[in-house]
């Protein structure tokens, strides 16, 4: 049966890898089988990126480019941007009022954040009250199926808990969403420390093939293996990790033996990985190409998303305003 | 200088003389000196009332025409639905990223009324952030002069201390607002304790002559003073405090010196007290017989001043965001 998905991402410029296999590849595969809104959290950015908003604005056009280079369609799914859809803000404040605290405060997400972004100040109300915002944003759709990672699970528990106290206070108008769970492969950083843009060791989807290249051949492996003539231990290797994402079967088996034996040498077992990368990657660059040339630029697109966005969410926001009796 | 003003009351049904005396009548002056805009605070309501909201929109009437009887006038005063102006919730949303959430836990009207209103839960997330809803309500119009009791200055304060963050974060489009401190007579229940509905001890505004005689006759006066010729004490004397609102200072005297002296009776007293009350009443009544048998209705006066209130957030809400950059 096909449902309501919905699932954003803030824009923090462009994506790399670990977005596509993390998140991107999902909504490729439920965009064919689900009615998904897919959105720029422009508003979510604010809440840690208050002080230097000027990035927000700027990163949306690339990272919707970066959605659309990887398949997302603007023809099956709807990408619409939040802050366009005032209407999450009404939502969001009539949410406020019965989201007790104590959830808000309890939250281990939250929590995590404080202690771990130590050198910006976090203690701001909108900043505790980001899961009302998400709880506005996916109850405005009826959405029925979110798709979240595992560590997100207690959010969107948050969000079923508000919506429940909505239905318990006011009438049941609130679809309760279910979690989809992403099991998605974990891709580290070319220097094996999380993948992120700001650390330099990220493969963005936007990288030419020498790019790529340049950035996998210097890649870190077994470092007990300084010799061509050294066995090398592959459950050490980063590159071994990328194979088992990148390579078939055949290939992860031949550089398994070839390394632990020294059949072959990390040039030659980086290349070979890199070829499979580069089956994900060339398509990519080739949508990107035919979507920067296109006539219909990425902010039409947005523009007509955020209008079929807005109308759903405005008839929604009629039955919130009935229900609640303001 | 014509200033913007901006002030709203909490619908919660019919408004009682401490109304008028507390801030109706501060409200006319301001409206032949100022371009006014006067709401109907229906969201604030839901911070403390969201558990049985019924009572707000059907409060609405009531209080809009209670305000008009009492000389509000729309040709003059821009009189508005909050929830009916949803920018108001799209900048609550912007300030809640950059009000931390110290200001807001240290606000000590929000202790307090934790402290006090031990029969309904109010640590929810809405409560909390109340001021920055009100913050928005005050910066969205650019209003410089915002009419406040002594007890409410904390709350401007925080509303200043926001814009203020906001004119140093982002572009300095926030006008500082000032309090204009409205110095007040108190009038106490006809029973002497705070006047309010609930308790029963308030004269309403939409009361006739006849139901506020029937409030003031049994009115309490000293206790000490039981038989008609034994000598009263003004100073404790609930209706000689009326008198000190309501009298011209000639029967104010005359009453001052009749008690004191056994002159007069108790009886006597409160028919003078209740013929100066009945000057603030009737021309009340009169109004309200007008504004009820009018063909406008107060839904068409309330529509009309959300257009135009609509119109000036409309505005605002561009230059905000382009000062954030969203």
């Amino acid at each position: 049966m096909r449902k309501r998905v919905l699932s954003g991402m803030r824009p923090s410029g462009k994506l790399h890898l670990g977005h596509f296999l993390g998140v991107l590849m999902n909504w490729k595969k439920l965009q064919e089988e689900h009615d998904c809104f897919f959105f720029v959290a422009d508003w979510h950015a604010l809440t840690t990126e208050y002080d230097r908003t000027s990035i927000i604005r700027e990163s949306i056009d690339d990272m919707v480019i970066d959605w659309m280079a990887s398949g997302i369609d603007p023809a099956k799914a709807t990408l619409f941007t939040q802050s366009h859809v005032p209407a999450h803000a009404e939502l969001h404040l009539l949410l406020s009022m019965i989201t007790p605290l104590s959830w808000l405060e309890r939250n281990p997400t939250y929590k995590e954040q404080l202690r771990e972004q130590t050198t910006r100040d976090l203690q701001t109300y909108g900043f505790l009250g980001y899961p009302v915002l998400q709880a506005a944003d996916i109850l405005m759709y009826d959405a029925s199926l979110v798709p979240v990672g595992i560590d997100q699970v207690p959010h969107l528990e948050l969000t079923r808990e508000i919506a429940r106290r909505f239905n318990f206070l006011y009438k049941g108008i609130l679809t309760i969403p279910e979690a989809y769970l992403t099991d998605t492969p974990k891709l580290m950083g070319t220097d094996n420390r999380k993948m992120s843009k700001s650390y330099g060791n990220a493969i963005l989807l936007s990288d030419t093939e020498e790019e790529v290249w340049a950035k996998v051949k210097p890649m870190v492996t077994d470092p007990a293996r300084q010799r061509r003539t050294d066995c090398g231990n592959p459950e050490i290797c980063n590159v071994f990790s990328y194979h088992k994402i990148f390579s078939d079967e055949e290939t992860v088996r031949k550089v398994d033996v070839g390394c632990r034996t020294a059949g072959i040498g990390c040039i030659e077992c980086k290349k070979w990985m890199f070829e499979g990368m580069e089956k994900v990657l060339k398509p990519i660059r080739e949508r990107r190409v035919r979507i920067v040339g296109s006539t219909v630029s990425v902010r039409d697109i947005l523009e007509e998303g955020t209008r079929k966005a807005r109308e759903t969410a405005s008839a929604k926001m009629k039955e919130v305003r009935e229900a609640v009796r303001i």
